[in-house]
């Protein structure tokens, strides 16, 4: 049995209920940190809420070489978990369909994650938005990550990346699902010449607004008026 | 202090652990399921879960005469209570504006919805959606509630509905969240024919399917190849 866990947006009490009740019932729990990262706590301490032991993969560990992590869960009860959601964005349906084809049970335990937080947070309604889109570092890495060189884009430099090529107010979400996020809108110079704190940060593009979101975001984001 | 949190997407067990501290945390808990509903567990059995009493409030006590709600923020700290997400979907952007307005202090607590478990159940890639849409009942509802008149819409009478106006395979995610989903792919007329089991349902329309998502359906949901 493999059972794809969420661990959610920011750190240890991010988990859904559920999660935490399939990791303890685990016999092994695997974990990936290269798709998406927890920011609100290390590995040590995720590893102290448990009694299962979780045993870190990298991206080779998981895609090149998913065989003992097959074979374990062909045998015993694994849990295989990542930050936010397991199939949104940091999508592992690659791996779910190994052990489909091997006859191994799966299930995925939701978790939270950047793809609803960004309307959640910002006030922007999720009926709005239209697919989702990455902007990469010179290599083609989500906005947050880049697990090569163990840094993240934060959305100051994105939004200077963007300054040329979209008009209009963006929105940056920095530590969604924390306790103390923060959301700030603002032209794409102003963004730019801003900085957020810690990783992770989310930019939001939300071109033409409506007049309640033009509200939310100056209510919530300090979007000027202008 | 206002606390939107979002319990998650099917029971007791789909709220965040974050979530359910804040709720413990509260002097107060207003629970709404007009918008959206927690089919995998009751009122009574979600209340004997915390010692903070939780009230149940209609459309009307939230979005009309929303007073009590925010007097009693400014005075302690609320938890607002929906099923999900509290600002996806089951968007509370109204309540949480008002609240700021009166300089009362507001958070969201991310939960597990719908928007996400569409593609993490399905093997669909989160990337290729476009934007949400709501398929109504003779009046507008959404797919799965329509509160005044207590019913939700099943997914084979949503894909009934829709047999002339959709070609190629559809998905039908049933009881997303909880321990045992049922997710199944083919035409609308199939699925038309088939039944789910309780509510509540989702309908996904992939359109032209990757090769990859064609065997994630064929694999997770029972496409037939043909």
């Amino acid at each position: 049995m493999l059972s794809f866990v969420g661990l959610g947006l920011y750190d240890e009490r991010s988990i859904t209920v559920r999660g935490r009740e399939r990791i303890d019932a685990a016999d092994r729990a695997f974990l990936e940190l290269y798709t998406s990262r927890l920011a609100g706590v290390s590995v040590a301490e995720l590893r102290s809420v448990y009694d299962t032991p979780i045993e870190l993969r990298d991206r080779e560990g998981v895609e090149r070489d998913p065989e003992p992590i097959l074979s374990a869960a062909a045998a015993d009860h694994v849990a295989f978990l990542t930050a936010g959601d397991t199939m949104t964005s940091t999508t592992h349906a690659d791996l779910r369909l190994r052990a489909a084809d091997r006859g191994i049970d799966t299930e995925v335990i939701l978790g939270t994650t950047a793809q609803t937080a960004a309307s959640a947070l910002t006030g922007l309604q999720n009926y709005r938005f239209g697919k989702a889109t990455t902007l990469p570092f010179p290599t083609i890495v989500y906005l947050d990550i880049d697990a090569s060189r163990d840094r993240l884009l934060a959305a100051d430099r994105a939004a200077e990346l963007l300054t040329d090529q979209v008009t209009g107010p963006a929105v940056v979400v920095a530590r969604a699902g924390g306790d103390d996020p923060v959301v700030r809108a603002g032209s794409l110079s102003e963004l730019a010449a801003a900085s957020f704190g810690p990783p992770p940060h989310l930019l939001v593009v939300p071109g033409e607004l409506h007049q309640m979101e033009r509200e939310a975001l100056a209510e919530l984001a300090g979007l000027s008026e202008a």
